[in-house]
């Protein structure tokens, strides 16, 4: 055996010197199960149910409307968007939390184009998540004379030009893992005279993206991948300080107003990333995606980073040593170019994730023919990774994947 | 005294006989406090509490994204729309949870005037909520050659014409509680070959609504007043079942994709209403809705109603007996043309009701000039009402609302 073979000897090593063994405490880990599944539905953080219980029982029970000015609640977008944006990278007062991610990129596609008169262009990948094509789809219809191209990927920096007005990119691919270069690409965006517009789904909370650092324009987010925030969490998203002033919110809405309580007919708009909210903040949602973030708030972007690489690096190794050929790689093998999760491509792949997950090994299917793992660093150990591997091992080496015939 | 007058006496004895007398149980109710504000903010059902930590410790924790499939979240904006629907007179499968009031009414505004090609008017009024106007004026920014006209509440039938696309109204006022002729503008904009969108967030759970007698296009709603789903719960939306195959959802998104989990570039709208879904729902918001409808699920629309009209009477008219011309009365006198609450107008109305809140009676200020008081009738007694008038006679007879000068 090499010296940099995985064991589980090494793994449980890595256990206990990992800087954030100890954060796995406080999420709710499933007996018997390794949970490879993260990057759909993040695991539950145990601080979630006392602080529902807190603002159902005290916030909304006892205090009411009140708790619209004296609680929490009518900053709770800002607040909780810049517990986000010091994980993205952002600046405070960039990032907002509202609606649901494909209705945020509506909105930010929308502010794009109207900042970029003259171009008609959205350029986007055809490998992007459908939802994201289809809210381009959407803003496409919308408005007149907007084209959606969508390119292969390593087609984006030669289908700019003067007509684009956005770029518009996912930074991890939802079914391979692939990392985009969000610094190179927005770069070439700006050097082509558009905006860039980030999907970060699959990326704040798993991977270093550095909005402020890598010049991002625009981007959006889910709330409950690798942000723990639950089931359908608000989303997030970020507007550049320097754009804040001269981008509009093409769904404005009265808690975006700059006087929302003096309930005037005409609109104008809130300073800052606010003018991008539009209705009533959905304060149970903000309420545990906030405690998501708290339980998190003393670990950085790149402890998880590098937590993350070193466990899909430990998956795909051990598979390529006990099962070579077995798989196709789908994701990347640099880990550089890869997020938080290992795709492997397999015919039998509907199969292989079942019988994984009746072994205790949660993983998903995505169709035609991909099995894919998340690993999300805060609440996996090495040993459940090396486990993870064993379990994939032996069901290919045993066959227990074959369905009825 | 004469026999119609109102006295503890009365309200004592109606409330021993009020068949919704027990339902009042059900909600978490502050002592000390009469809460008129019900209209802003629905008080807590008793059973939200339990349910929510049902749906984070089980659903969430455990079960995981597995809830998505297993459990009741892939439905839940159907299921819990449907019973939302039962409460506004809708079909099954006419109603959909999902978004907030005003991303609901954007979407339903651009549905609508896609199916009205040729016609670029929207008929609002100058009274309309303001966001409703906001929204428009959004709508109308994004689309060519749109317009947006605002008419006085009774010019609205003389304004109907062949340009008119859609006829937007809010059923009840949010300052005045004057309620519109939902049934008759309807027809009459049928009549002009528009349709009829209407924002029920005053209404849905507190007045009879009947969207299928009345013809009812298209309407929305907020979840968190008189449905009591939480301070900023999911909205709805109702689309008219013979609308539903010809109305595009202008903000497409997967979930509201025919085949979501093929996860295919091109949008393919499902059949229905779920078209109008857009992202992943949010399940926590939907839970605590879904609570709260179901502790009024053996509560017609119609008890809710008759109940509401004797309590909004008998406060107004313990007013009129004890302080004739104190107040301008903001409401129409008419109960048939009132919806749920009393508005009252007074040149120290923020004055008032900050004095009323510290006796207890807890209603909201609307400026310039209005004290508005939400009589929600699940949850409020007869003697209450009947107090927060002493309460109210008590404070303008002594002057204790006067503030430092």
């Amino acid at each position: 055996m090499t010296s940099h073979a995985w064991t589980r000897e090494r793994c449980e090593a890595l256990d206990v010197a990992d800087p954030l063994g100890q954060v796995r405490d406080r999420f709710v880990v499933v007996p018997g199960e390794i949970y490879l599944d993260g990057n759909s539905l993040g695991a539950l953080p145990r601080s979630v149910p006392a602080r529902l219980a807190e603002v159902a029982e005290r916030e909304w029970g006892v205090s009411l409307a009140r708790s619209w000015g004296e609680g929490n609640w009518f900053a709770a977008p800002e607040r909780v968007g810049d517990k986000i944006g010091s994980i993205i990278g952002a600046r405070p007062g960039e990032v907002l939390v509202c609606d649901s991610t494909t209705i945020a990129l509506i909105k930010l596609l929308g502010a794009a184009l109207g900042a970029r008169p003259g171009r008609n262009l959205v350029l986007t990948t055809s490998t992007n998540f459908p939802t994201d094509l289809y809210a381009a789809a959407g803003v496409a219809g919308l408005l007149a004379d907007i084209e959606v191209r969508r390119v292969d990927p390593d087609a984006i920096v030669g289908s700019l030009d003067e007509t684009v007005a956005v770029l518009y990119l996912t930074h991890v691919d939802f079914r391979t893992g692939e990392m985009l270069d969000l610094a190179g690409l927005t770069s070439e965006a700006h050097r082509a005279g558009a905006l860039a517009l980030w999907d970060l789904s699959h990326s704040a909370g798993a991977v270093v993206v550095g909005c402020e650092t890598n010049g991002v324009d625009l981007a959006a987010g889910c709330g409950y991948k690798y942000l723990n925030g639950g089931p359908g969490a608000p989303a997030f998203l970020y507007v550049r300080r320097e754009h804040q002033e001269i981008v509009a919110n093409p769904m404005p809405g009265w808690l975006g107003h700059e006087a929302p309580f003096e309930f005037v007919p005409d609109y104008r708009p809130a300073h800052g990333v606010r003018r991008f909210l539009t209705s009533t903040p959905p304060i149970l949602g903000l309420a545990a995606l906030e405690a998501a973030l708290d339980c998190r708030a003393d670990v950085s972007s790149e402890q998880v980073r590098a937590k993350s690489v070193q466990l899909t690096e430990l998956f795909i190794a051990a598979l390529e040593e006990r099962l070579p050929g077995a798989f196709d790689l789908a994701s990347p093998r640099d880990p550089d170019r890869r997020g938080s999760q290992v795709s492997l491509r397999h015919p039998d792949a509907q199969a292989i994730v079942q019988a994984l997950a009746e072994r205790g090994v949660i993983g998903d299917f995505r169709p035609p023919d991909v099995c894919r793992l998340g690993f999300a660093a805060l609440y996996l150990r090495y040993v459940d990774a090396f486990a993870a591997a064993e379990q994939l091992v032996t069901l290919m080496e045993t066959g227990g994947f074959a369905g009825p015939t």
